[in-house]
């Protein structure tokens, strides 16, 4: 790896999504990563609305979350994305949710690329994923879609 | 109006419906209906897996919700449905969500039929819903679907 | 009326937000409409954590949605708020949720006052509160919190 | 391990969980692990609100999801949940959810305890949990709370 570039995601936690521990619901971060890989993916060109009419879906294989610290209501949370697998077939993500100050909430659509995580780390998660058509049969995207692939390849450090 | 039934099914309150007030979420109360409602069809021979595979969806118009008790975590809550309003393009529903004794929990596939619902009244709702086809053009049951508006008219006791 | 004054706040569909109709499931909009308020009370200088450490909760005696356009994946919705209704015990705000273009979106932390509602209307919805204590007895405010309800007053147009 | 012990607890899947690739959208499952081990619990005799009231909490350190198979709107879907780590500061609960025929559901309050899970393989989880009190601080729960320790060990078979 030459160098790694994040892209990152500030929402603000919502009512909703506290439970009664006065914390936001572990189950939560999983919508969060969601987000954080379709802006991923809106900022590689690849919006998720142009992939699915290529007649491409990218369901979840492999889903796994380590949480370090609470995130409390109103508290801004920055969802950091990293490429961090990619083969002909499958795709991996890696996140990171930090909680930030509200002052650096300074980019326009909420999103941004950088090169260094900020903030205190609350939870780590990674998501394997594997192409597949409408009939959810596996798909070899070099094949397929040479230009999503592309596009893949090149956010790729590893 | 000479009869009224009422369709029951009981659940009980998950730790992530509940909120840092301590308190089952308001949001969580149209989930609650919308199964309600679901239950009351299969109920009525009209499984809405079935409806769908006709070329019917049955989309929402209209919800009101009225909050009177709060429900907590763990609660067993029962929620009572009836068909109110009945035309050839339209279908209304009226519900009431209600805190019951867990002994109270006797039936197989947590549904049945009552005559008068009973437990401590937590919120009523309503929802209003239109026929549409899978392009979401208004549809007129009778024509369509006369054996779903037959099933639905013996039901409707108004 | 003399002048309306809107509060609007700009956030994405995500992809959990949808249902197999391939539409945002209405209940969805329950929670913006929580976003929405929750905005327009920072935004009034009362940010609803700063209300909860002065031992006030504001739940949802009444809700109402009115439901007129879907919408879809990734589209880009702004939620405007409004109060609507004001006493010593009671606050009601309304809401239009209205679909707009991504060009629009540029402001900083996703929020705004505006004078007039834009883009393609989807929803219209309005809640009613009360005000209780910790221990859910209602409170009057001008008593209780007077700084507050002078913040109230002052947004207050009707 | 001389014998494993399942609980199972069976629920259909709602409208609201699904999304527009017409299945359920990945993040239910850590919802449904929930449930399965919150009725884990009250089956042991631990019911989460009865841990609460001893002033003890049981976040989540660690989730892991493996997706096999997807589910639809409408299946019915058994959650098997066992215990499968213990000791006095940690708990660790692995899962299974498996799509099942509708007549296989005969027990009452949707809840059994069984040898050997049955039905499609649709995911397997994992949750790591630790013990903390009011505050948040690691809690030993040997002695804590001696009588909730020995019920866990009644049932932990490793």
């Amino acid at each position: 790896m030459t160098e790694e570039v994040w892209h990152v995601h500030v929402q603000r936690v919502s009512y909703k999504e506290t439970d009664q521990m006065r914390v936001v619901h572990h189950a939560n971060y999983v919508n969060w990563f969601e987000i954080g890989r379709t802006e991923w993916m809106r900022e590689s060109g690849l919006p998720y609305s142009k992939v699915e009419s290529l007649g491409l879906l990218l369901p979840v294989l492999d889903l796994q979350v380590k949480y370090f610290k609470s995130a409390f209501y109103d508290d801004c949370v920055a969802i950091y994305t990293r490429l961090n697998a990619l083969s002909a077939i499958r795709l991996g993500f890696y996140y990171e949710a930090r909680k930030i100050e509200n002052r650096e909430m300074t980019f326009p659509q909420n999103t941004d690329t950088i090169e260094k995580p900020e903030g205190e780390l609350l939870a780590t998660g990674s998501t394997q994923h594997m192409w597949v058509n409408a009939e959810w049969k596996p798909v070899r995207v070099p094949q397929k879609a040479p230009e999503i692939f592309a596009l893949l390849k090149e956010r790729y450090r590893y």
